[in-house]
């Protein structure tokens, strides 16, 4: 083993040596630029899907290492806990209900839907583009399949990918249903179309390969936008059901075609940021991950794991709605263990803060400015956190307590319970929600309900999107 | 922001350039020593209670590191899902039904006990005593406090530390019930001794100062054993109930006092790593983190988490057993995330293989020796893991797959229930066993029906050691 190590000895002299050297060259032109910011979007990931954040089969060690070298959040969260009202939330900084892009009825936009993301709201790409920002979406939209709605309405320069959930545009032979059609899809069940901006370019989108082919597609804009600042936000359809991992990824995960769907995304990030380096732009970008809502459940070993957190997609229990998030960028991220809370809807203000440009101050903006939390390690602004299913608050989270006042089951058969005694947990203590402490301490209860009340004050109706059809 | 990237460059070059220099001589002589093992061992931890094994508000910043820098081990087991017999597992490489050491009556040896680990039986230190190390526990051994079955009868050179759990001995006053007495601990309550070798040195033995003097104990040993190849078992009295930590760690975790004690045992993990770096011995030492059982669930946040496993402490479900475990040294370990099977048995011929010395062939050896995996990086020789409770076979795990025989609640009452069909489970796809699939693999259940009848085959019977008292 000696003369072994001694080798490696001189290998790592050398590696290190070559850091060192490329490290030397203070890139000061590079660093004045505007950063760059990519944010990669999966759908449907539990919290508990990645091996950093407690996984025991599914590898991720692209994820894991951006963890480790970059911030690691535990506590971070989507403004809805299904698909399309979570993506308002992300793109406008906004809860859904101040765009009409949540309801009780319809929890999301279908191919039949007629709404969308209304124009008059401001988008990540709307904002980012304001400071000098190139633009793209590379995956699954889901905002308005509709022009007034797409993604070239909404300030991206350019699109690739889905419209909506790529188990949608059902064309399932008779006799099979639905569950079991996303739980053991046949390619040509689903017919969901694949655009580049307003063009469709294959219809049915082949999904064994669209994975692989939004990453290499990410890589071809990092690798054409090296001048110009750019925001890439790369959506993976995936894992949500239907799940075709790519010919290269079948079967190799331990952990069942679950896994190997997500292998594959980790596989994507590993892509990413090798090209960041290639380019020689790692040094100026942030990236972020996370997912737009928690795992499908019903789906059993088809649907991810929520770890430790109780419930799942659907659901305002923390499984629906917490999400494993990675900030990476070196230079930029202090690295970390992030504890303090943070939402997608804060992704606005921070993304428009690193780029030096204002906030729209003609409107609500839910979101908060995470810049120094991720640059300096300063305290989250954020101390409150608003749960919704649909139009209506079900629970508040508010420091380390939170606070149900509405309770129902994700999928399963059951209208909503309206607690007489809100029940109460202490998250910090109790992330898994099983010490209901609402008798000890009626006056967080107070607390909570006050949050509640203020906040209802500002809630405006406007035209429901989601029920247009 | 671009001055201070450039100082921070300046010192990244530093700091590589001076690593790189250290790295330059290879100091052949101390690798060529037999490397210095050291195990440290935590009492009643889950296995989602470290940062990166999922948990959200615990900080383990060190074994973050150190399952990052070294391996991280998902599927690691004990040999029993309570204290005793998993020490004797521990210690003897040998299921604890051979040494006598589990009962279908007693679960573990108390202070009226009048049994314990028999002289014939051959522990990790008196293995390694005969390849020359200095031995040393710092902590809990409940292995037998009386003479015959004490650490000094079984190969330690050292002894610091108490002889059973912190939880006995009790001196509870009138009124105040066990469970309530470990919920909310008083100096006074536990009149358990502190012993430095045989010689009892305090009673009660200062809980609120252990983990920090366990440590100190642990430090000062490495320090004067820089020549001598050694095995230190650092085996923590705690998170076991009752719970005490130190003043500098109290109130200082966001998961109240029990996420205290685990970043206290952190921090010592640290000061261990520490201390072998200012002595120059990291390069040539092995350190294993695990813990020997699961959270004990009846304490509510009292006890730990088993993160996305089921059940805990007491039970033959996954959080019963499977225990977050990390193995690291620079040089020694081959980085990475290991998914196949280990348990704590396997550490006795792991240790035996590293030091060069013979494993006792007179007897049957349960363990497997792992180096390899530890080292290489190459497959695991475990295939199989036996879940006992008590005298009896409860599970057996073959592969991905478990089959539950029998299922009893832990600490709650109801007897045993013999499966007439065994639960049958994939561990790889469905860590959470929720997917009962004994259905669609009676060839699975047969295959491993066959493995629970030759096993029983080698069983002998032998003298009950926790009976006698």
């Amino acid at each position: 083993m000696t003369s072994q190590l001694f080798y490696h000895r001189i290998l790592l002299l050398s590696f290190l040596f070559a850091i060192a050297c490329s490290c030397s060259q203070p890139s000061q032109e590079k660093t004045q630029q505007k950063p760059n910011i990519i944010l990669i979007f999966a759908d449907d990931m539990g919290y508990g899907d990645v091996g950093v954040f407690g996984h025991p089969t599914i590898k991720t060690p692209n994820l894991d290492r951006l963890a480790f070298e970059g911030q690691k959040w535990t506590n971070f969260y989507v403004a809805a806990p299904v698909c399309t009202p979570s993506r308002a939330g992300l793109m406008t900084g906004r809860l859904p209900i101040r765009s009409g892009m949540c309801s009780n009825r319809r929890r999301v936009l279908f191919p039949e839907s007629k709404g969308g993301l209304p124009e008059s709201e401001i988008t990540i790409a709307t904002a980012l583009k304001k400071a000098d920002y190139s633009t793209a979406i590379i995956g699954k939209w889901h905002l308005g399949h509709l022009q007034p709605f797409d993604p070239n309405s909404h300030g991206f320069d350019y699109y690739f990918g889905i419209p909506y959930s790529n188990d949608m545009d059902q064309t399932l032979p008779e006799g099979v249903a639905y569950m079991k059609a996303c739980s053991n899809p046949k390619d040509g069940y689903f017919n969901v179309p694949l655009k580049r901006n307003r063009e469709t370019i294959e219809q049915p989108a082949n999904q064994n390969t669209i994975t692989k082919r939004y990453t290499e597609e990410a890589v071809k804009y990092i690798k054409e936008h090296t001048e110009q600042p750019f925001f890439l936000y790369l959506a993976h359809s995936m894992p949500h059901v239907p799940l075709f991992p790519s010919a290269d990824f079948k079967g190799k995960s331990l952990r069942g075609i679950y896994g190997d769907v997500i292998q594959e995304i980790d596989w994507s990030v590993g892509e990413i940021i090798d090209a960041l380096q290639k380019n020689g732009l790692d040094d100026n970008t942030l990236v972020v991950f996370t997912s737009d809502n928690g795992p499908w459940l019903i789906f059993n070993e088809k649907g991810g794991s929520a770890g430790l957190l109780k419930g799942g997609k659907g659901g305002t229990y923390e499984g629906g709605m917490r999400e494993p998030t990675v900030m990476w960028g070196p230079g930029l991220v202090e690295p970390g263990v992030v504890t303090d809370l943070g939402t997608t809807m804060d992704l606005l203000p921070t993304f428009c803060s690193l780029a030096g440009t204002e906030l729209p101050s003609d409107r609500v903006i839910d979101g908060f400015d995470l810049s120094k939390t991720i640059t300096l390690n300063e305290k989250s602004p954020r101390d409150v956190v608003f749960y919704y299913r649909g139009e209506r608050v079900f629970a508040i989270r508010k420091g380390a307590y939170k606070a149900h006042f509405i309770t129902q089951p994700a999928y399963t058969p059951g209208g909503p319970i309206e607690n007489e005694t809100p029940e109460l947990y202490n998250l910090n203590v109790d992330p898994s929600e099983k010490y209901n402490i609402a008798e000890q301490h009626p006056d967080v209860i107070t607390e909570i309900e006050e949050i509640l009340y203020n906040h209802l004050q500002t809630i405006v109706p406007v035209e429901n999107q989601l029920e247009k059809y």
